[in-house]
């Protein structure tokens, strides 16, 4: 089975770029996953685009070097279960506020008998491997996001969960959930410990932790902090600040 | 009618911006819609897309600041007729290398007895208004590429073709019929020459003349040189420029 | 932030009209957008298109004068999230049966600290403008439906529900919850009580009533009773009958 | 090989009602085939939508009772042949305005040795049945449309082009060639000389007439004038006239 | 009201066959539903399709002989109305665990007073006929699926659940329930007799049992072990087991 | 550049296998292109499928180790252009009658100045490699269907047409051609010796022969008989006759 680009990277401490996907077009998609990212990840759960968008995503993303990745709407059994037989390599779940939601989102991405995953990998073997019922389980990726103060407080037990590979940050949720407003001010308290509390509790039980980050500069500083996975790229973000930027220059110019 | 806004700007002797769309994506339109160009070209030449795919782009485009046009793949009368029934503002036509491709051009843009246009306007009215098809033909923007040795030796005759709006450069064919390769030099021999003649017999027939841009410092050497249109925003080119600016970024930090 | 269409008209003491969506046809949503109505609704629930298809059509619904709304197949937080996030300006919840329902719906249509919505506004932002975020929990509609016979009697402490905006009637499956067959009969009892009930107790909670009507006589009624809105234009129905009128007409002239 | 209605239907002297297609939508398509036309065109000249979206509008209404037909955009032998493999039982070709287009026409609509159809009938198969190969030739309908002066001119000798099935008036292209701007007047001079005229030679070689109709009046008229074919239900017309008719209803009550 | 095909042949004590889709194409659909299957199933649990995709499949099933049919991915309410409603005309659902989910199944897929299905039937009408909504609760059917060692437990009550019409086995989940791993080994032990207690529990209670078989040869063994129905032909295994062997033949000639 | 697998086999004299793409679903282009064949061609020409439906598809053969290739349905200068710009390396045109067609088809797929292809390879660059305007010349394949009369007239002029990398032959058309109806007898006479001249003509001028087969012993014996190209497995062929093959053998059993 192809190895996990991701897990290998963590393996070596070495912090993986990860890209996102917001755009429902294939060719995009492309571009995308030809920019240089570790790991490109379709998002169901904010980007307009759901499940029958998502496939033919997944399907561009496999003709490039970086590994598909999905962010599903919902900790949900019968979703989770189609975006890996769809060839997702590894699944963030957004609200994992208690290690039962943590346990449920893991049972959804494992074979039998570590997990409740039906059997049916359409394309994962496609992308993975005529191996791929056997190594599944090891390979794919499962990371839960800490966004509530539920998830704050249940933070040790979550990372703890077996079979759970890491946890990942929405700061903009994880904001309203400090009692501060978006956009996140990452360098300011509460926000800043509340980030190095998630990585310190995700290092501390072995596990990965990744964030989101609406910036460039942001991005920097995570890597610099200590976050084994930093998302630097979301296609809508950057394409409207670009595309700003350009008509700005022109009509002063 | 709706007024066209390139034809306001123009009278206005105001440089016009403008984007261009390679991504089928109706979200990624919207984006480039409301990012401040004053229009958007929807590609149909060598944008991935065609003719089902342009329908809701065009739609999208229709709910932001931005003018919808299109770049037709071709000379070819039903095509142009289908762009502007499903509310194109104006058609940016390849290849018009003589004054006959201008007016046959010309006569797919305008009803009888100006042209042969079929009558149908099926998403024109919803865009344009309920007296669409009284103002259409003085409203609707037509301008010919010039991009051959052929185009080149025929310059003037094609910039006096009367319902032509103006002319259009795509540097990349040009330099090829100039005898050099892409990507284009425009500060060069013999491409900066072509340039200036192609703005001067558009400006000497009284048309308009625009031109692609590949990046930001040559659509403000054109603004400067006196093109009217500019186009500097190709979304395919910004997201995957920007996306791998941004990899490098976090991988160098 | 562009204010809520069916606010103002409640507000002003008038009768909002609302259109119907359940063609899968990005065109035909903006016929229904020009048409007239104040609102036109994407019908997930019982409309064959969910929301991959659900986003163009609100896109298409951006660019007309009606207010774009969807009624969700399900109290589903994530579903109802991602249709706010593509740009609703208001949701309508089938199965409101309890206060418990009305108060998870509603969560799922305001952010913090008012409810519990995610953040990743992507086309709201488009269509409401740059400071969707601040007025968003204040502008978006939630109206909850009252459709079975739990509902009846919960219907008091369902209006009066903290953030639910209103209720409203979907008559066929209200007939079934009173023990009688679709198409409802609107003016007999039981269904003509039942109605007169769920208007009051909105009224009496300082709510909005609406109401889908089979028929234009139907609305006319219902706006007579004092209804606050009345859907009286389902696309798939109007064709349907003109359509069947108009091959009638012409086979028995 | 399944009979071809509208041929039933002339050698019945009966006159065929016919619906006609600009809503990309399948769902629509079904309805307007369930509605009781005899025939059903997909629109593929002036409706939003192309070769893409034409084959599941093929396919939708061979469910029905209606016959699939369909609109090429242009006299081009690829597009004709693309629209009978996908299973269109005639085709209606704009702009034909000598009896070379006409023959042109046949040939793109024929096998050898009757005409120049390429082997292919994917769907045609399907809809038509397993003898597709062998009758088909007799079986699919060409209709060629009368729309400028030379077609006018050339009239006699396109209706008696070997293998055309008769005629087709699209009534705004026609009044454009007679000098009148749409919309057109068919009880006035000169138009209703000219359908006069173009029935009257449609008959006289033994073929039919068919007539685009913006209303159902006109449709019954055209009826009783004799002509063979009424188009007298366009999906987007009759969507958008029933819904402002309904809006205004409530409106005004 | 059409009959059910299945419900006819279960009747006559004859196996029904039965084909699986998981390719996302309206042709393919038409071809399966015109290869001779007694019923179609659109697969939404392990295809790489969701319900904007199913719509189209059911409609180009609609044309075909073949009765349209789909498997949800999860034991959903709103997902099996949207099924029923876009013109299912049964659905398979996975995970039937114990006589509650039986139930809460069934309710899903009947109108009231027998469940609670909501109101809409779309599509239903068009495939069903006009008296589809009095018809539909004794017509639609509602097949459960055996894949947990807890659907091994409760197999009698699941059975005798009022309102299901039979069980359907997947062997691979089956297998993993039985504590072996995929491929389905169905002549060995412990799955032959799994298989045997199952089909033997619908028997006695008088329902249907029905099983999905990943050979032909697996197929025949089944009917000739009494199952009812037997699905004997997936799109995407066939298409590339056939394709495999004739690339094979052609290398090794 | 990546090379062209094709041009490859030719060089070593090995026969390379063909596949064959009538089905729109990307799902099953990925399974073509993974079942071994040496390229998959995306048939535009009589597949249910157009310029909108092609570019997914030649995406999703873009992630399998089988060449992308396309049947353009027409010698269309634009088609073409979008066909390479969309990654199709390699291009099969139907009804090369002359050597004219031919050096017209060589042009559209050859940058200046060994043609007039227009600079534009969005997706051309992403299968191909960042030198893919340096190479594309010397790398993209073009073959001209013979299948007249005429083009067996023509065709030692046909297979000399300089930058022409050989010739495909479409059994069907050619039989009608020869004057007999398909099916294609191709064991017998006129159709095999037809075959021979073909390949022999073009084995004279150093191209490649290729042949659509319509069945794998009709490959087998192509192989055997020295041509270069076997089309051995067109999808919608296959999926219709191994389903119908199933369903026999249960019905029988």
């Amino acid at each position: 089975m192809r190895p996990n680009r991701i897990r290998e990277l963590f393996a070596a401490k070495t912090c993986a770029t990860m890209g996102w996907i917001a755009l429902n077009s294939t060719y995009s998609a492309e571009l995308m996953g030809h920019a240089g990212f570790d790991t490109v990840v379709v998002d169901l759960q904010h980007g307009p685009l759901y499940l029958d968008a998502a496939v033919p995503l997944l399907q561009a993303l496999s003709s490039t070097p970086a590994m598909p990745m999905a962010r599903c709407s919902d900790n949900n059994f019968f979703e989770i279960n189609k975006l890996l037989d769809a060839g997702a390599y590894g699944i963030i779940c957004p609200l994992i506020d208690t290690p039962e939601d943590a346990a449920r989102f893991v049972s959804a991405c494992r074979y039998p008998p570590q997990g409740t995953r039906s059997f049916g990998p359409t394309r994962g073997i496609l992308y993975g491997g005529a191996d791929y019922a056997e190594h599944a389980n090891d390979t794919i990726l499962a990371l839960g996001m800490i966004e509530t103060a539920q998830g704050m407080a249940n933070l040790k037990a979550i990372c703890e969960t077996p079979g759970l590979d890491g946890v990942f940050i929405g700061p903009a949720d994880l904001s309203f959930a400090l009692g501060v407003k978006p956009p996140p001010r990452w360098t300011e308290s509460p926000l800043t410990e509340a980030l190095d509390r998630i990585r310190d509790a995700a290092h501390a039980a072995g596990k990965m932790a990744g964030i989101f980050c609406g910036s460039t500069q942001m991005a920097i500083d995570m890597k610099k902090r200590g976050f084994d996975i930093v998302m630097n790229g979301m296609d809508a973000l950057m394409l409207r600040a670009t595309a700003e930027q350009n008509v700005k220059a022109v009509r002063t110019a």
